[in-house]
């Protein structure tokens, strides 16, 4: 890496991306970096010794979440939380999560070259696990902080392999109360900047961003119990083919989404029929529904149209369906007067912006409930993320860390 | 099996279906009886065995169609040919073809005895291969009869375990000119007798199917190409959602079968969609579109209205679909004289009858393309078959016999 000095923040962060992405490099030019693994490690590693270049002093917490800090002359108290997640999906990009931490990390470092200790303590925090990957739970890293999670919870986990989940955090030495307790109270706010993970920044070409909600989700399994029956001997009338009758339901999910509520997204990505064979008339059908919406009204009034319908249908047809939730997540709202602030510095900084609601879960999800949390996003090239081919452009890349900067002068200096 | 002398003909029909189902029988009580295997060759040397204690003289020919023959008295140059298969799926039941050839052997016994020696030749036969169960091709037995297959056709073909069609034929004796021409020039007529396959005369409450045709049937793979996006990200009118269309096609292809074309059945029996993942938008997706008549215009009325539709919907939504022909089959008319026969034999016989269209294909299919050809179906409880729940009450069984004995009355003596 050359010397910084002779860098712009447009090419220090290309840099790094490229930098921290060589860590857990997969065949395709993606990034595998599962939660404690040896990938995973180096890269928190390396990223410690980084900060500490920078002149920022380091360390871990007992799950592994690494925290730069910069002191704060008048405020040690207080603390304002800035970063992203280390840990990828299977073969990702290197977008998602790391360029959150290393916005913060070239934010935090910029700001202290030139106006030395701010008055409230910075925090830049690589959060050891966001996305659920290895193990059966998301947010470990934030959960932590928050309280949301303690090791209580993960005590029956194991990954692919067998290896559990306990035993994989012991072997890199955290778990034993080695380090820091995970569990904060003197968080004053968190700030973190992402990937969109969609193409409606694309779309509007627009360079950052401002998020105002995260969506909440539900999702369900839902099993049409119908007849298996002989393709060419069974008359039309003396059917029950379950396929047909979970087709109008896939339809009736989208239209009731398009026609009665704007905004919402409503999928069907997962769908088994069984026997599942040309000839013969599907005798039972299990599918997905993700619903998404940023207002807990919207998302209870949807659930209840759709599940009348499902009732409804279900009593015409003469078919059992069987509806299980498998997830329930509550929108949360960011942070009003982050999202003001941040309007005023992009019209300011003459960024081009879009306020948007999140349609992807992400950290600021979980500290959001916790502390007032603020989210910028920037573009992701065709809307692609969770994939080698994830992409933004430098120009972004940079007004997403221009954006954070300011913000984090306003709140701390 | 107790003395013949002692026995109704209903009876003798359940017990011989016992019989032949020891050949082959699986753990769950059907039965794996597939081509040129050791439990297909036992059956045919055993109903062999068993046609020539009845006094029956007995040949092979040389693909295994076993034939069983009373000569003429004044004609012993035509034949009056029937029966049904000997193989079956894989833990298939017991009835499924079994039933024809054991009806056919218990109807010829029966003249026989009582009446002696026919007019004309009737010619009982156990046809080698009707499922396509183990090769990839259906109507062996019946196909080098009339005439449409040839050892030339199986030259390549292999079963699972990779053995080949021919070696597994030779190994057996047959395919080596050791036994008669298969191809046949002197069959008058040929009469089946078969369960249905479907629930239409039990539903009914019928006891024969008097089978004016067999079906065409046209077999598509269809693949509609949206765009795989993330679910929570991707705003409703920004996606191209393979299985919400693909959904709209299966709903179509139901609903124009029933409002416009009565009679014709319309099936999506097998789908694929990818990723197959319940929070990402299906990018593409897989189904296959079965469609049975037993008129080649209504058949082809169908094709050209869901093509056309096909067509408009994926302009409308800008989504590639691509349709590919899998299977072309066109309907068979069964011969009239032989249908009309059958109305007033069971009128005279005062047993239940329904004259109908089979849905599935039968070695009939094949003969009637060739010669006049009857088919008589006996009901399927519950319209199941190829499983090892196929039942057919004895009543059932036995009046199927009686129709044939009737027909091969009047046709040979």
């Amino acid at each position: 890496m050359n010397s910084p000095l002779y860098m712009t923040l447009k090419d220090e962060i290309c840099e790094m991306i490229e930098w921290l992405a060589s860590y857990g490099k997969t065949e395709n030019g993606g990034v595998t970096r599962l939660l404690y693994t040896k990938e995973w490690y180096d890269a928190q590693q390396a990223l410690k010794e980084k900060m500490e270049t920078f002149g920022i002093t380091t360390y871990f917490d007992d799950v592994g979440n690494l925290f730069g800090r910069l002191e704060g002359t008048e405020d040690r108290e207080k603390v304002i939380l800035t970063g992203s997640h280390v840990d990828t999906v299977i073969d990702g990009g290197k977008y998602d999560g790391a360029y959150g931490i290393l916005a913060s990390l070239l934010a935090a470092k910029t700001l202290f070259a030139k106006y030395g200790s701010p008055k409230k303590t910075i925090e830049v925090v690589s959060l050891c696990e966001e996305e659920g990957s290895r193990f059966p739970l998301a947010f470990w890293g934030s959960g932590n902080i928050t309280g949301r999670y303690t090791i209580k919870d993960v005590q029956t986990y194991k990954d692919v392999n067998g290896v559990a989940f306990l035993d994989a955090m012991f072997r890199l030495g955290f778990g034993k109360g080695r380090y820091k307790t995970p569990q904060r109270t003197n968080i004053e706010s968190f700030i973190e900047v992402h990937i969109e993970q969609g193409e409606v920044l694309e779309k509007s070409d627009k360079s950052v961003g401002i998020v105002s909600d995260i969506v909440g989700q539900k999702r369900w399994q839902i099993e049409v119990k119908g007849e298996s029956n002989h393709a060419g001997t069974t008359p039309m009338n003396l059917r029950k083919d379950a396929l047909k009758m979970a087709s109008e339901l896939i339809v009736a999910v989208s239209k009731l989404a398009v026609e009665k509520f704007p905004g919402l997204v409503a999928t069907v990505g997962h769908i088994e029929a069984v026997p599942n064979v040309g000839n013969v008339i599907a005798g039972n059908v299990l599918f997905s529904l993700d619903i998404r919406h940023h207002q807990k009204e919207v998302l209870a009034a949807y659930c209840q149209s759709i599940m009348m319908y499902i009732d409804e249908i279900s009593k015409r047809e003469k078919m059992d369906i069987l509806v299980a939730e498998a997830v329930d997540i509550s929108p949360v709202h960011m942070d009003e007067q982050g999202t003001e602030l941040l309007l005023n510095i992009a019209s300011d900084k003459s960024i081009s912006y879009k306020k948007m609601v999140s349609g992807a879960g992400h950290d600021s999800q979980v500290f959001g409930t916790y502390c007032p949390t603020s989210l910028i996003f920037v573009p992701s090239r065709d809307g692609i993320s969770h994939s080698p081919k994830e992409y933004t452009k430098a120009d972004d890349l940079e007004n997403g860390i221009i954006m954070l900067m300011e913000m984090l002068y306003r709140a701390a200096y």
